[in-house]
C-alpha cells in the first residue's frame, strides 16, 4: 500500500510554488514558477533513485530501472503546469501519485521486470501556448516540434524561446522512447464520481475536441459618432457567434459541450468599436461524427453571421484530437485494482483532454480518476479529499505493478 | 488669414510623436509619448510668446495677453492625447488650430481686448483612464480631483501617479480660471459633412452619453469536463447583453447609438469558462429622455439575462454627460465666419463628447467641425485634407477674433 500522507504532503509542498490569488496556483508552462516546480520534482526523484532524461520539448522522464534489460518501460505521469487560476491537483496529482508509487516500491523493496518512468509532460494545459497537451502531441508524432516551438503566448513569446530561457530544453529527440504502457492518474474535473458516490473512475474513453480560433475583422470606429448603419462591428458578430455556439452545443445534448474561454478586443478602448476580435471556441464530444458535425455547423453559421454584418471571419483550428478509446487490457487492470482494494468504481468518459490521449496513439494507455468537489476544476477553488487522493494513487500503484510485472 | 501650410506642417510634426502601427498614433494620456508631445507643444508656444499655466490635472493653459487687464480670456483648445490606435487629427487639430490662430495674430500684428488661452486638456480620450474628458470634467466641477486621481488603467496604475511620473502635475488649482468663452475646432469623426459636401459643421449640440461598466461574475470551470447544465457562463451572459444593447440602440433610431469597445475575460484561458467578464457599454443620444430610457432598459434586461444564467451582474456608470446645447451667440459667430469666408456649412450635433461639452457648463462655448474621410475616426486610418484643416482653422480664427474683440 502507498503512503497517502506522504503523497498529500508532497502535493501541498508543490502547491507553494506559483501560488494563485485564491488558494490555488498560477504556475503556467515555461514560466519561472514552472522551472521551480521542475527543480523540486527533480530533487524528489533524485532522492527516490530515479535517473533523468529530458527531451527537446522539455518533458521530464524519471526512470526506475527494471530487472529485465530488454523490457520496455511502463510510463506513469501527468503534468505540473497549471492554468493561470488553476487548482492544486489538476495534473500534479498524476505526477506525484506516480512518484508516490515508486517511493512505495522502494519502501516495500519491490522490483519490477519493466522499468517505471515517472513522467512530467510539458505544456499540458495549453493556457499559455495552444494547443493543450503540446509536448505529448509532438511525442506521438501528431504535431511537429517546429510547429510547437513557434507557438506564441499573448505577449508574442514563443514556446521555443521560453523553453530555452527557463533552462529545460533537453537533448533527447522527442518521441524516440518506446513505451510498454502508459498510465495516468487525474482528478475527474467533472461532477459525476462525486454525484454517484464512487471512489474511482475507470476511464474507458476520452472525448474529442476542436479549438477553433476566430479572428473577426471589423472596422475600428468611434462608438459615439459612427451611426449604427455605418458600423462594421466585430464585437456584435462575436456576440452572435457565442450565442450560436451555445445553441449548437445544446442541440447536440447529451454528450457534447461548447464554450469560449479566451477573448481579445483590439484596440480594446471603451469608445472604439473593435477593429479585431480574436477568441477561441472549444467544442467537444465523445462521438466523432457529432464533433465534426458541430464544427461544420459552427463554421458555416459563423460565416453567415459575419457576412450579414460585413465582418471578415478567419478560423484557425489551433487544437484538435479525435475521441480516444483506451486499451481494454489496461482499463481492466484499473477496474480489477479498484475491486481488489475495495473501492467503489464506475466507467467514465474523460471530458478533459490528457497526455494519455496522445500516449494512446503510440502505446496501450489508460487513466485512473478520482472525484473532485462539485466537479470544479480550472478554478483555484478546485478541491479533493486526502482519501480520494490516496485511493486514486493506490489503484494506480496496483495497476502499474500488474503491467510492470513483479 | 491663417497659414494653412504651417498648420499642416505642425500637425505632421506632432504626429511623429507616439507613432502607431498603421500611419496613425498611439499617444495615450500620461504616457512618455504624451510628455514628449506636451514638450514640443510648449516649445511652439514659447516661440509664439505665450506664457504657461498648468493645473493639477495636467491641463496646459498657454496665454496670449489681451489689451484690457480686466477682460476675461477666450479659451481655445482641444487635446493632444490619442486613442491606442488613433488618428493624427482627433484633438490635435483643435490644439494646433488654436496655436495657428495666435501665430497668425502675431504675424498680422493683431491685438485683442481679451487674452487668448490656447488649451491642451489632459485625458480627453478616456482610453487609458475612464471617463473621457476627465480633466475638463474636474475643471467644470462635475467630478472631483480625488476621483480623477484614483482612476486606474488596465495595469492598475492611477491617474494621479502617472501624472506625477511624467512630470506634468501643475500647481494651479483646477477650475479656478474664469472663461469669457470657449471655442474648440475638431474633426467631425462622422460621415455627415463629407456626404453633404459641406466645408464646415456649425455645432449646435452634443449628444449625451452613459458608459456602463459591467462586471459579470460566473464560475470558472473546465470547458471540456463541465456539463452544459452545470455552467455559470459569464461569457454567454455577455454575448446576450451585447446583442440586447444592439437591439435597444436600433429600437431608438434615429438619433441614438450603442456599442461595446472594451472587453476583458478572466482568467482568459482557452479551456476555462470565464469566472469574470468586464466590459463597457457606450450609449448615446442627443435626447435626454431617450438616453436615460435606453440606460434603464439595458440595466433591467441585463439583470434578467444574468439572472436566467445565474451570473452575478454589477453595473458601474464610469462615464456620463447630459446632452449639451451650445451658446447661440458663439454658434452664430461660427456660422457668420463660415459665411464671410465663403465656406459651405451646415448645423451639426456632435456624436462624440468633447472638452467643449464640459466647458459649456462654466462659460459660453461652441465648436467648429471639419469633415474627415468616410467618417472614420478612432482608427489609424483617420484622414482629412489640407484644405479642410485650413478652412476649419480659418473659421475658428475669425470666430475667436469676433469674441476676443480686436
Ligand atoms: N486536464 C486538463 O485540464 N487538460 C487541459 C486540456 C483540456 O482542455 O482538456
Ligand atoms: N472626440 C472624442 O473622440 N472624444 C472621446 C470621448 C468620446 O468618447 O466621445
Amino acid at each position: 500500500r502507498i503512503d497517502g500522507d506522504r503523497l498529500w504532503d508532497s502535493l501541498m509542498e508543490m502547491a507553494r510554488i506559483g501560488p494563485g490569488i485564491a488558494g490555488g496556483n498560477n504556475r503556467q508552462t515555461l514560466t519561472d514558477e514552472d522551472a521551480e516546480a521542475r527543480a523540486l520534482f527533480k530533487t524528489w526523484c533524485d532522492e527516490a533513485g530515479l535517473s533523468m532524461g529530458v527531451d527537446q520539448m522539455g518533458t521530464m522522464f524519471m526512470t526506475r530501472p527494471g530487472t529485465d534489460p530488454d523490457a520496455l518501460p511502463v510510463y506513469v505521469g501527468s503534468h505540473l503546469d497549471t492554468q493561470p487560476t488553476g487548482g492544486k491537483y489538476d495534473g500534479v496529482l498524476g505526477v506525484l501519485g506516480a512518484l508516490e508509487a515508486v517511493r512505495s516500491m522502494n519502501d516495500l523493496g519491490i522490483k519490477t521486470k519493466h522499468p517505471i518512468v515517472v513522467t512530467n509532460w510539458a505544456n499540458e494545459e495549453g493556457a499559455r501556448f495552444a494547443p493543450a497537451m503540446l509536448a505529448s502531441a509532438v511525442f506521438a508524432g501528431v504535431l511537429t516540434q517546429d510547429h510547437a516551438y513557434s507557438r506564441t503566448d499573448l505577449d508574442g513569446k514563443t514556446y521555443g524561446d521560453e523553453l530555452k530561457r527557463i533552462g529545460w530544453k533537453g537533448d533527447e529527440e522527442v518521441g524516440t522512447r518506446k513505451m510498454h504502457a502508459y498510465y495516468e492518474l487525474h482528478i475527474e474535473q467533472g461532477p459525476i464520481l462525486e454525484a454517484e458516490g464512487k471512489d474511482i473512475g475507470v476511464v474507458t474513453h476520452c472525448q474529442g475536441l476542436w479549438w477553433l480560433e476566430f479572428t473577426l475583422t471589423g472596422r475600428e470606429a468611434h462608438t459615439g459618432s459612427t451611426p449604427m448603419d455605418m458600423r462594421v462591428n466585430a464585437g456584435l458578430a462575436m456576440a452572435r457567434i457565442l450565442e450560436m455556439v451555445q445553441e449548437v452545443a445544446m442541440a447536440a445534448q447529451p454528450g457534447a459541450v461548447g464554450g469560449v474561454g479566451q477573448m481579445q478586443f483590439s484596440p480594446n478602448s471603451r469608445n472604439v468599436l473593435p477593429g479585431k476580435v480574436v477568441f477561441t471556441v472549444d467544442i467537444r464530444s465523445p462521438d466523432q461524427a457529432k464533433l465534426d458535425g458541430m464544427r461544420a455547423e459552427i463554421e458555416s453559421r459563423a460565416a453567415a453571421i459575419c457576412a450579414d454584418i460585413g465582418v471578415g471571419c478567419a478560423i484557425d483550428p489551433v487544437g484538435h484530437f479525435d475521441p480516444v478509446t483506451f486499451a481494454p487490457e489496461l482499463v481492466g487492470n484499473v477496474r480489477k485494482a479498484a475491486e481488489e482494494l475495495g473501492y467503489s468504481h464506475m466507467n467514465l468518459i474523460s471530458g478533459a483532454g490528457h497526455d494519455a490521449c496522445w500516449a494512446a496513439q503510440v502505446a496501450p494507455a489508460t487513466m485512473v480518476m478520482c472525484p473532485c468537489v462539485n466537479g470544479i476544476s480550472h478554478n483555484e477553488a478546485e478541491e479533493i479529499s486526502r482519501e480520494w487522493a490516496r485511493a486514486g494513487a493506490e489503484v494506480l500503484f496496483r495497476a502499474v505493478l500488474e503491467t510492470a510485472e513483479i
